[in-house]
């Protein structure tokens, strides 16, 4: 048996803990409960599902203060940036509740017998049905909302699925703490053993995307292993489909009347988002491209003179930590970019200075237009539009894309707003792509190498990476899901062609 | 140039065409015309849209009898069946119009700004848009339905984008007909050129799904050519989804019940179904499990009379033809199936007689549950439903099941359901797989091999596939789509959690 370790960034001390990596054997149990309690899953109702996620939040509610300890120590982000994060995972639970029992979700569609221009045709009906045990992979990031108790948990269960959790190396303790709040409140709402279950070590990760139990993988981190999951499943006889939220540089731009009209504002408002959560989310607006002169430069100085007077960021891991170091390294001795904001001499543990380069838009090459984790950002300094047209060009595709305008120029928001939407999942007016409201509308997914499919990470469609369509053609009533069946169900449906909100 | 030749199934006869295998560099005239095409149509309304799928309907109408015509002598196929082939296509065209005109599709939804338990939420409000080109891969057993006018190219084109097709080897001057019907009304409803492409040759093929302007491709055909066309898409820099319909068996189940009630009735619709189409469906049923005993006995002898009073059947192409008889052989010696109908000895062309073979169920292996493309079945005889999950735990995942059962056999009913129903991606009862109905509620896909996706290539919902979701935050009204924004738009829209079907 080897012992894991957690690491307090704080300090960069390393104490081992009492949690074990996952043995191949144990992992094969792991995986077999959660197949059979799949099947058993299988024979509940909505509302008994609906239920099980609102018990889940309950539990979150009452362990609030063990978890959010336990993440203090181990990812160094401060209390309240991870009691709003607590809350926002059980809000997600919540969520999903009630996008289970509205039954939208399900797609459920009848076409009752007829005649076609091809002779008679049979009655038939289709819903979504979930696809089984799902694989979730805790990120670094984010210890609460996109890890045991985070998105991809919660909309697999919301699908009908059980789920097998990959804790996250950063912050083991808090997986571990948060496993044990929804095992137990999960078994005190009836639920089968296997519902949820969790494996520890990076061996037993690439075990779980290759044990043939497992019918689908949600995954949070970076390009790389993502490639390295993707690659593990291809491997497969039964490929699985990969749902992977990978790598976003988050362009945000600045119009000449955007930064006359407000530049202090933005200043306060940019160095806030790239600076929050010490730059370690993935919809952190990575590189701003601001007007050349003096309007820009005192944008620029903005953020300089706030990243001067703040304290040194933590982050989370040492990976993360020697990351920051290289890519900054990188950018201005490769990428040629200026650095505007020296680092502080004294940085304890994994804590680092934010980090404000400066390139003009001729020279921006891939080199400056890397991802980089943590309190970093390139300011691209531009002429006209053209050059905004040249540098989104040679950004990689994103998840979100921001345009900052003034009022009078709505010709160039609509021409930004072109230029952006075939690039990005989702497109922030006058805002900042940070703080990704939960919502029924939320798209968080773009395209590669933002995420690898049509679908989202975050908000109620969610729920859709972890279902398949399944037709019935002229069946009795009674094999049936209740949600197919003649009558009021109580569910949106489409009925010959007709979207029916009630389901009648 | 290379010139390329089309074969007459029903004599062997190859003749040259004219049609030339597209070059390289005409490939990337074509695929730069089609990159262009999709962003002007990209400003066009749905109203257009809808239009051009019903123009394109009626130019395939005036041009019935040349693509009938063309397509018998290249296919071998019975002038019935292809006349109803290409109804189907031009219904699927219509059908994806009034998909586009009811807007459901867009999958619109708004949330309004409001209080949130994470403090004030922005405006978030999201629906799916055009993917991009699309290149469709015709498939070689139907030169409409699932060719150059068929449903990829329909629902790629209700999408909003534009399309490249590659004609199948099999019948390429049915394809450049089709082609030119729809370039011709496409043009007459003032589509931009590049609107609808198509390449020839095997190597246009694979250039193409590596070409950077194209964003998604559809595919019907074997599980190696699509296993072949992934392995190139894996090896781009922007990896773009790959839809395949790849493989099924189409399992077919007649309980004790159902054989002793009308075990004629079910030869007859059995030896339709296997036969249709001289076999080459992929829902055809590969397999039927039948219950040992006199009226199975009686069940399989009716097949045996039928296949041996009929006309052998011309299969589409040599690959087919050799293969057909490859894997009739090594059913035989590999999977020890017992033949129940010899081969007759005057074989013209292509043609081969229907093959009925049998087997114990006691001894189905992998080797007698291959996808055979042709009139071949294999029964499967069996004792028990204990024999039946075995069995069908051999079988590979499939588009379809298939359940006869009689009246009081409710239970045995829902049991073979919950078996099926995890393998398979439409449960048929007391019919057949073949014949699929063109309508909102099919779904033609399922696990693995059957499809690759969790998508459909048959029906409605086709057209997902070919697109993605974008969301827009704190928008000016005049920057969104007129699907999002405020007051009545006409379509079924989500706002605020309320599903609304006018939108409002």
């Amino acid at each position: 048996m080897t012992t894991l370790s957690t690491t307090d960034p704080r300090t960069g001390t390393t104490t081992p803990t009492l949690i074990e990596q996952t043995t191949p054997e144990r992992l094969v149990e792991i995986t077999t409960l959660a197949r059979d309690a799949f099947r058993n899953l299988s024979t509940r109702s909505r509302a008994w599902r609906a239920g099980l996620l609102q018990a889940l939040a309950d539990g979150l509610e009452e362990d609030r203060e063990a978890l959010v300890s336990a993440a203090m120590s181990e990812t160094g982000l401060p209390q309240a940036r991870l009691t709003g994060e607590l809350t926002r995972s059980i809000f997600q639970l919540r969520l999903f509740a009630d996008v289970v029992t509205e039954g939208g979700y399900l797609e459920a569609i009848i076409d009752h017998a007829g005649d076609t221009p091809l002779g008679p045709g049979p009655d038939v009906r289709r819903m979504l049905v979930p696809l089984g045990p799902v694989a979730v992979f805790g990120a670094s990031n984010f210890p609460f909302a996109f890890s045991v108790v985070g998105g991809d948990t919660a909309s697999a269960l919301a699908a009908g699925g059980s789920v097998v959790i990959k804790a996250h190396g950063s912050h083991l303790l808090t997986s571990q703490r948060s496993y044990e709040s929804l095992a137990r409140s999960a078994a005190a709402h009836g639920a089968p053993e296997g519902t949820i279950g969790i494996v520890y070590g990076q061996q037993a990760g690439a075990d779980l995307v290759r044990d043939p139990r497992i019918t689908a993988v949600g995954f949070t981190g970076s390009l790389s292993t993502g490639k390295i999951l993707q690659s593990l499943i291809d491997e497969r006889p039964t490929p699985i489909p990969f749902y992977g939220e990978l790598s976003s540089v988050n362009p945000l731009i600045v119009t000449a009347g955007a930064v006359a009209e407000r530049g202090e504002e933005i200043a306060e408002g940019l160095y806030t988002s790239f600076t929050a959560s010490a730059g370690q989310l993935c919809t952190k607006p990575g590189i701003a491209l601001v007007p050349e002169g003096e309007a820009g430069d005192a944008l620029a100085a903005g953020l300089v003179s706030r990243g001067g007077a703040a304290d040194p960021q933590t982050l989370l891991n040492s990976r993360i930590h020697h990351s920051f170091d290289e890519i900054r390294t990188r950018l201005i001795e490769e990428g040629h970019a200026r650095s505007l904001l020296a680092p502080r001499a004294a940085e304890e543990g994994f804590a680092r200075t934010p980090a404000v380069l400066e390139i003009d838009a001729d020279h921006v090459t891939p080199a400056v237009t890397e991802e980089a984790f943590g309190p970093l950002i390139v300011l691209v300094r531009y002429r006209d539009l053209a050059q905004i047209g040249a540098t989104l060009a040679a950004v990689p595709d994103s998840l979100t894309a921001t345009i900052h305008s003034a009022a009078g120029e709505a010709q160039e928001r609509q021409a930004l707003t072109e230029v952006v939407r075939d690039v990005v999942g989702r497109i922030i007016y006058d805002g900042y792509p940070t703080g990704v409201r939960v919502c029924w509308a939320m798209h968080h997914g773009g395209p590669w190498p933002a995420t690898n499919t049509q679908h989202t990470s975050v908000g109620a469609t969610a729920v859709r990476r972890f279902l398949r369509p399944l037709a019935w053609q002229d069946a009795p009533q009674e094999v049936l899901p209740p949600e197919l069946r003649e009558g009021q169900v109580g569910i949106p449906r489409r009925v010959d062609g007709v979207l029916r909100p009630s389901g009648s």
